[in-house]
């Protein structure tokens, strides 16, 4: 056990590159050698620190060179979809370790998929050479609003049975380690900006598969609003579509004409073969014109809520995912077509509207980064140290 | 001069209610008692800490009580409209110790513009028995886009002669000390936020007078986007209006069918006389059904507007300000009555919608708060006792 008020603050300073040394970081932030030596003691025997080689000498003896170790332990993350899921394992700087995807229906509940995740966790724990003595965190995302506090999710309406229920305590009991659940579209956007979008503050991710959904990253953080409702795009009105009623009780939302969900409805009423928002994506990209008609069509009432978006909050680029955006360049181009025509110059000056780097991934990497940034915060960290024996002692 | 890079944050700690002794403080930061010892009397030399009498002693002597010393400085704060601009002197915790307003027109440019404020300036720092020596920081919010880094309004499109023009560097010289320069509608969103909203996270300000514009507050702090752009409400579609020119250039633009000048040429087309976003108001009050048909309908429009901003954002609060919102209750009933149709359950539950609370106070207080917030930021006073003498040593 060691007590500190600046560990976690040390271990920040070194895993962001501003300091490298003890020195460094005696000098960047006031503390005395000692206070700092008995940190960096701690931190080393944690394993998240570790001294790498000598670094140049200013005068006297070459200083030791320290660097954060992101194979000090791993994360778990899952990204939960309505009908298919993907489980990873990654080390500490949220870089995949190991991870399988499969079809699984979210609909089945709690008990049995949390009890699938947690069969896959195992999994590639095993493919990736580590052990449950490994994690240091989980991280996961469902396909519906989470109260992001408790990590319940709320009312979710394609999520019979888990309304309220409490899925991180489940793998906190299991591993001891922080667990924490936000909705999937946040974790994408995190994802996204974290691996592609790092220098940008401001950024939006849409989603449009089966639904509309949009994950908000305000001054690089997740924008969760005041109740975690914020992002809900899909139930913006759009003009011209009065006639079209939504499940949400309103007419005219987005989601009721320009989602893969409505989409699939539309074509399938004309006798094509469209189930779902998949089904859409490979009717276009055969070159069906009703199909690749609706998509752009989509791509402009898309732009249309988009523009509003963009004039209220100015973001740096808008990454556009989920299945439609599979559709080649269709959706895009009709989102950029009125995004670019509706929004002041000033606002589009600069903006990128781009395709989903990451594409299904970008949820694990989104979970991932989401629990590293939590269990490394500096409080975290201090706690860590105080709260459990260094890892020499339990071996 | 005293370096220290640990100052800035226990006075952080003590201006935040965190910490009242030195004994506080070393236990929070984990310095040692000579370092906070030395930080302490830096701050207390400089004048923004001050002893204020003995707490309870916990074995040994009974520890002293320090405080932060909102008399230390004074802020001096500028709102400038288009017409009428309001002017302050603040003390540090942005309390307004004198003010006064008057009529200038901003077109005049900024040569007799900043001359004039310059004056005024002068006035309150009288008013307030301080002199220029007091000042700390300089705030001013103008009425048009400004380059927040650098303080320069942007082809502002009613300030004529402003673009690009270095308004901040006339007071720093002035002064010596940092100025800082933003929308006026930002400022209003920060001084509502700072006084009567600072428990909400997250906060909508809406100005409707002769134009529309909204101040976004993100986690506590001004959302302004990746180019300063953000907040640009007006220039969003409202369906119905497509007719409805607007001066952007688009048509069907909420401010070109909703704004106080949109509505005073409609009403002014009937033969009425309204020339102003105060015409119409006045119009409103006396009872004329055309104008008070046209609010209503505006803020149904503006309603629109703002469900699909709630829908994206779930602020805690949308509060509206500016002329119009002086209209009773006229303009907020119809904001209302389509907010809470159109937006979802969650996003609308615990949202309130109401009239600002400051009115034309919002952007001194606002000016002030964020100018306060720069000076006295860690960083600032850290470089603040490095770089300047003690105040005893100037006297």
């Amino acid at each position: 056990m060691y007590r500190s008020a600046s560990a976690g603050h040390l271990l920040d300073l070194v895993r962001g590159g501003r300091a490298r040394t003890r020195t460094d970081l005696a000098s960047q932030t006031g503390l005395g050698r000692s206070a700092v030596s008995q940190a960096v003691t701690a931190l080393i025997a944690n394993g998240l620190l570790r001294e790498v080689g000598q670094g140049t000498s200013t005068g006297g003896r070459r200083p030791v060179v320290l660097a954060f170790d992101q194979q000090a332990g791993v994360i778990l993350a899952a990204d939960l979809g309505a009908t298919h899921s993907r489980i990873a394992v990654t080390d500490l700087g949220g870089e995949p370790l190991a991870e399988v995807a499969e079809d699984i229906d979210i609909a089945r509940g709690p008990g049995i998929v949390l009890g699938w995740v947690e069969e896959r966790f195992e999994d590639v724990l095993t493919l990736a050479g580590r052990t449950p003595g490994d994690v240091r965190g989980v991280g996961m995302g469902v396909p519906g609003p989470v109260e992001f506090a408790t990590g319940r999710p709320v009312s979710p309406p394609i999520m019979p049975g888990w309304d309220g229920f409490p899925v991180p305590e489940r793998f906190e009991e299991r591993y001891g380690v922080p667990a924490l659940v936000d909705n999937d579209v946040n974790i994408m956007a995190l994802g996204e900006h974290r691996v592609k979008w790092s220098d940008s503050e401001h950024l939006l991710f849409v989603k449009v598969g089966t639904g509309i959904g949009c994950g908000i990253i305000a001054e690089g953080r997740i924008h969760r609003g005041a109740l975690g409702a914020a992002g809900d795009l899909g139930h913006v009105r759009v003009s011209g579509h009065d006639d079209a009623v939504c499940h949400c009780g309103n007419s005219g939302c987005v989601e009721a004409v320009a989602s893969g969900g409505a989409m699939a409805r539309q074509l399938g009423a004309l006798g094509l073969k469209a189930r779902t928002s998949r089904d859409v994506v490979s009717l276009a990209k055969g070159g069906n014109p009703e199909a690749v008609r609706r998509v752009r069509e989509a791509g402009r009432l898309l732009g249309q809520v988009l523009a509003s978006a963009v004039n209220f909050f100015n973001p740096a680029a808008i990454v556009v995912g989920g299945d439609v955006a599979d559709a080649d360049q269709l959706l895009l181009a009709g989102v950029r077509e009125v995004v670019y025509q509706r929004s002041p110059p000033l606002a589009t000056q600069h903006l990128k509207i781009v395709q989903s780097a990451l594409g299904d991934r970008a949820g694990i990497r989104g979970a991932a980064a989401m629990v590293i940034e939590n269990v490394l915060s500096p409080d975290a960290v201090n706690q860590a140290l105080a709260a459990e024996p260094p890892r020499e002692a339990i071996a």
